[in-house]
């Protein structure tokens, strides 16, 4: 194995790593930014260029994931239906959750899951995606809401589909798992929306 | 009219209108404890039997309705379909919302609207009505999918009668909305079910 470069393109991922290693031996609360940086062996100041602070490495993809969650949505066929646009959503996030991050991502979960700031911050999270696939799908024409539930099942579906392919031991691809989620979520909705009313 | 009295029985609702009027005269960040205790006629000591915080007074009620939430389902009969148990939901809030309170709820969501923090709180406070849905659908028995999505159609209708019933000028009643709410979203939930798949 080649000794790490500094200036190896893969800095930030590093940096993942070591920030996830450290939540997990120590706690996400007594793990410091100087111990992230000096564990993946590089200076603070590269890790500012990469993060704002601790709880960026955990959720600073959220804004790219906005972005890239509505860019879906506009650059979908006129004629799409809202399931095809949600479909179109789940993929765009498909390059992230590679084989290769797995591992990193059951780290990821387990540390938002033994905090309850982080937790507080993943709900957030979901909440902001929800309200960027909900814009861009009334953007679309959709009626609010059309915009609003469908873009609640979308997120359950993404959330689903990330939590069950960053579990421990998983071997499906995200994708698969998330396409399965938003087809039950349908389903489910079908049966919803016919059974006893209140 | 009488005069006043420290020890009258609506202390908490003294308190909350003198919060809003001040965050609508000189904004969230600019209005104190003590600004809103001295406009209330009361004492600080007074405002902390009440409210932890400010940002209580705006957001206090919500583990009381998350509470009620969850009872509202655990005390549906137990062959309440799922959308009977939302519309429990929707009408465990109902006492909360009534005519007099109507402009304290206008000035509350002008107050939120106004502040990016406050709409980040809001998002949260909705994402944690939701779990507590979910939790109670769960408990009753209901599958993980059919919880998830049953609690978003839920709280969204309750957001939903919430925003509607607090628009300054409306004369309609919250549960009439929330329910008219909630049908629409049935209807939508039945088409997003069976539109055409991605």
């Amino acid at each position: 194995m080649l000794t790490m470069s500094r200036w190896e393109p893969n800095t930030r991922e590093r940096l993942e790593r070591a920030a996830v290693a450290l939540f997990a031996e120590h706690g996400y609360d007594a793990t410091t930014v100087a111990g992230i940086a000096d564990r993946a062996g590089l200076t603070k100041s590269t890790f500012f260029r990469h993060f704002a602070d601790k709880r960026e490495v955990l959720f600073g993809g959220q804004d790219w994931l906005a972005e890239s969650f509505a860019e879906a949505i506009r650059s979908a066929p006129p004629g799409a239906s809202t399931t095809e646009c949600l479909a179109a959503v789940l993929a765009t996030a498909a390059p992230l959750f590679t084989p290769e991050r797995q591992d990193l991502a059951v780290q990821r979960q387990l540390a938002i899951g033994a905090n309850s700031d982080l937790r507080e911050r993943q709900l957030l999270k979901r909440a902001m995606l929800t309200s960027a696939v909900t814009d861009a799908l009334l953007d679309r024409g959709a009626d609010g809401t059309t915009a609003r539930l469908a873009a609640e099942m979308g997120i359950l579906a993404f959330g689903t589909g990330f939590a069950l392919w960053a579990e421990p031991g998983n071997q499906r691809p995200y994708l698969e798992i998330a396409h399965e989620a938003l087809a039950d979520l349908r389903a489910c909705a079908a049966r919803l929306g016919t059974d006893t009313p209140g």
